[in-house]
């Protein structure tokens, strides 16, 4: 074997070993010292290939892909800071439990340590951010090398995908010369198959769990954000023998699309409805089943604290069981479906008429929100009326995610919802949309603040490099809006400096850059008009110019306005 | 005290510790866990306060700032993603030995590892790429804590000035309410100073050195990068002394400005002269003594790689020598400063003069370099020729640091040269440059690549909130020029699409998002008539559009006529 012949060996070793462990695409960044793992990705078959630039956006393009499609998805790049700008995406896979398999191409041994260009200590660069890290060794003509390749990547790889599913990285060194043999083929794998047991509650579990349900009359199940192929109709059999108010927070998707449900039980209006104090009275429950991480209403979680009930079970398949607001009394260490296939009959109750007949009030009253208040709930309300049946919705952090809750009521349209949750960051949401919209083919939309959208700008680089069908709704309020709504907005001092940070930036010019078609929209009655407009290229952006101040104004009117209803009616 | 005068005591103990131990900027990203402090800093006199949105350019901005002024400066952000995304600027400080002291807000610990919001695991979260970590206390009313604080924030900024200069990280919890007492002062420090030793070499060492370089008459100096206060006068006293041929680097800034000496043994063309093979056979060095970072130069490195010169010395502060090519026989662990006041006498040798006249041969040449041809060499070398005295000139990497090397020769203007050689990146060079003008205060002229400029188009962001002086030469040859003169670019498989990576993207919009003074050029000729119009915005972006073949051809034909001519010569 010759010094190309034994590379190539080595590179499409590892890219059959991927595929045959169920990778299906590869996000790849361009640089030098990754060439050879570069070259050996797109020369194979049924691999799905995409290419970004900034290997920040990358990262969050990648995680987008691998929420959205269940499946691992591979990231490649060169040495040096690249690897560094995966980081935030990492971050966010970790948190948000979502299988990325990192590649960082690195310089041989003799070239580490020695202040050689582009070359850092990639050994556990990334901490405690990922679930397992490995330096591979330097290519070489070695059967044993081979066998430990075919065993590896598929050992890194469950480790990726075993719960909490999460980010892997494995640093692969490389001498030049870096040209393979692109007529050589792999040898093939030495290592088979896995396979997976099948998780089942025993009947001790099922049990102890009915007798706790038997035990009240007052219980609740809250569903926070589900991974992609939870099974929804599973679900609301499970919850309708229980007859419980199901409490959903829009990641859960059970507040959209037709399913076997009515959907009677499904309560969408919490978050504003647990602002009433005269209904958190009469609505203590003795106990709450969760599935999925606590939803995003900050009423919710405080009603919880507050009233800290009796029994909480949080089903939650990672023995990392979320419980940020520290409540929880039983954990089903176990995926949600194993949980699903127990029925416990119960008959409806006063309660959960209470909880379903205070939603259909307040439901009612969000709706004409739009009709009498023009702020960014309002073009959020009628953004959600008019998107169509068969698409998704990718969320920004801080209010775009509210403005769903709140505005986003249920609906038998077909509308995924989608927003980076792991640690609710501001960034790599563009790529996250772009990842996701790939992985769907589905017309994906974006709602996003200013700050946002701007921060991953370059989410966009990717639209250069693959088909896309993304709308971009920004709500330009010119600056951090949440912060108007934080204690912060009551101390006027640095207010504006530190925390409002007005760049008077607009986004005409980055549509045009980006050859998209573009609306601005200050009014409801030009949102109207230009909302149901032909999309007739590939990028649309529509910017909403909106005011921070009108925005928490006309938020906490409509809650003040749901409070008086709630109480006059209790 | 009440729980906000607990907090602005100790948020204030830090910002005056800082200060004591010489801090004198603060870059902050926008957050909300991160209020006190950003309080504490905003509410400080004597503090240069810097904001940007987004974090990875925060990083690099704070990055051109420490680097352009020999200060440590302060990073801040929220806990989350927000931290992850300065690992980048972490990752170039720690190998560009740059003193970032990073502080990273975070969740108390009972809200750490239990899913809540943008919570992630912060401790050690940089790894290697720091000096130093510490998690600090949580806020609290105890006189130890008090004391541990003005000694800590102490002992970490010394440990990140201490050679090799480098990033630390400390990592605060803060429990809300985050309001403080804006009109507490800070209680008096109880640490009070820290004195440093002074560096020489005791007389073994000065003895050794003479009689090494007494052995030899032929002996070469090199000087790579060096730091922003590098003392030129008194290196030229001690070469001048030795009489050796001085190879300067660009970045090591003896190339520029007026000194007091003639800077005749200067040798600016050594990248284009050691690509002669006949002149390398006469050119073999008995020693070689080297200053600050390997070169850029790829030649440099190849020669001494292959002849091994039998002394090799590299002064450097750090016990990390850089030496990526292993070469270097002795190891002077000292700063520049205490080599340099040794005084070595020699005259002027036939080795030394055949180094100063060839060096004048390929002067020549290239001086004419664009009269002929028209690629992005001959629109670098016009615009060093432009270049006034007084500005800094801050290099992307790849192409333009190489072709500051081959054509911005010695000159008695004041120019300084920058560029981000910790790592070569192509990411946050816009933001290091807009740091590096912050610190400075003069015109600052960037020279960049499509890709590059298109990375870290965010730093621009910037711009909204500081006074700029700031001009920016795009060279746009739309994708990844510096992989054309690599082996990939022989294989024509997959090279556009892996390694051309052609986004189609120009920045007249981005220019006009900025507001900036825009041209665009095409020609030479365009291009001396845009070069010298007045600046009439802060900002200006000049991008001359170029054809990465037509680069490669230029820079090659170049190339072969120097080899020519000294060949002739020889």
């Amino acid at each position: 074997m010759d010094n190309s012949q034994m590379l190539t060996n080595y590179v499409r070793k590892m890219t059959s070993a991927l595929m045959n462990a169920g990778v299906k695409a590869v996000v790849i960044s361009p640089g030098s010292r990754s060439t050879p793992l570069a070259y050996a990705f797109a020369s194979t078959e049924g691999l799905e290939m995409y290419l970004q630039i900034d290997e920040r956006s990358a990262g969050y393009f990648a995680l987008g892909l691998a929420k959205a499609s269940g499946d691992p998805v591979v990231l490649l790049c060169t040495s040096g800071t690249a690897a560094s700008n995966y980081f935030p995406a990492i971050t966010e896979a970790r948190n948000a439990r979502i299988p990325l398999f990192v590649i960082t191409a690195d310089r041989p041994h003799e070239l580490r340590g020695v202040g050689a260009p582009q070359a850092i200590d990639q050994i556990q660069m990334y901490g405690n951010q990922v679930k397992y890290s490995v330096d591979f060794p330097i290519p070489e003509n070695n059967r044993d090398v081979d066998d430990y390749i075919d065993r590896q990547i598929n050992r890194i790889l469950s480790i990726a995908t075993t719960a909490p599913k999460g980010p892997v990285h494995i640093n692969v060194p490389f001498r030049e010369p870096f040209n393979i043999d692109f007529d050589m083929k792999a040898a093939p794998s030495t290592f088979v198959k896995r396979f997976k047991v099948t998780e089942t509650l025993n009947e001790t579990v099922v049990k102890e769990l009915t007798t706790l349900v038997n035990g009240t009359d007052k219980g609740i199940i809250i569903v926070g954000e589900m991974p992609i192929n939870f099974d929804k109709n599973l679900f609301w059999e499970f919850a309708e023998a229980l007859n419980w108010p199901v409490l959903c927070d829009p990641l859960s998707n059970l507040r959209t699309g037709l399913s076997k449900s009515s959907k009677s039980l499904c309560i969408d209006h919490y978050d504003a409805i647990l602002k009433s104090e005269s209904f958190v009275k009469q609505a203590i429950p003795d106990m709450v089943i969760r599935f999925g991480a606590q939803p995003v209403s900050k009423p919710l979680s405080q009603f919880l604290k507050k009233i800290k009930p009796q029994t909480v079970v949080a089903i939650d398949e990672s023995p990392e069981f979320r419980d940020p607001i520290g409540v929880v009394t039983h954990h089903i260490h176990s995926a949600a479906e194993a949980v699903l296939s127990i029925k416990i009959t119960k008959t409806e109750t006063a309660y959960s008429k209470m909880w379903i007949e205070t939603n259909e009030i307040v439901s009612l009253i969000t709706a004409k929100y739009s009709d009498t208040v023009e702020d960014e709930g309002a073009f959020a309300q009628l953004l959600f009326d008019h998107l169509p049946s068969g698409v998704d919705l990718v969320s920004g952090s801080s209010m775009p995610i509210r403005d769903i809750d709140t505005f986003f009521g249920k609906t038998v349209k077909d509308v995924t919802i989608f927003s980076n949750r792991g640690t609710n960051g501001i960034d790599g949401v563009v790529s996250t949309a772009l990842g996701i919209q790939a992985a769907r083919h589905r017309p994906t939309w974006l709602l996003i603040g200013d700050l946002s959208f701007l921060h991953d700008v370059n989410g966009l680089i990717a639209t250069r490099f693959i088909e896309t069908d993304l709308t971009i709704v920004i709500m330009n309020n010119d600056g951090g809006g949440i912060f108007s709504y934080l204690p912060q907005a009551n101390s006027s001092t640095h207010f504006e400096n530190l925390f409002g940070t007005p760049t008077g930036l607009t986004f005409g010019h980055i549509a045009a850059m980006y050859d998209a078609q573009y609306d601005a929209v200050r009014t409801i009655e030009e949102f109207k008009s230009v909302i149901p407009k032909l999309k007739t290229k590939p990028l649309r952006i529509i910017e909403v110019f909106t005011d921070r101040s009108e925005n928490v104004k006309g938020h906490r009117k409509l809650w003040s306005e749901i409070i008086e209803r709630i109480d006059l009616n209790g």
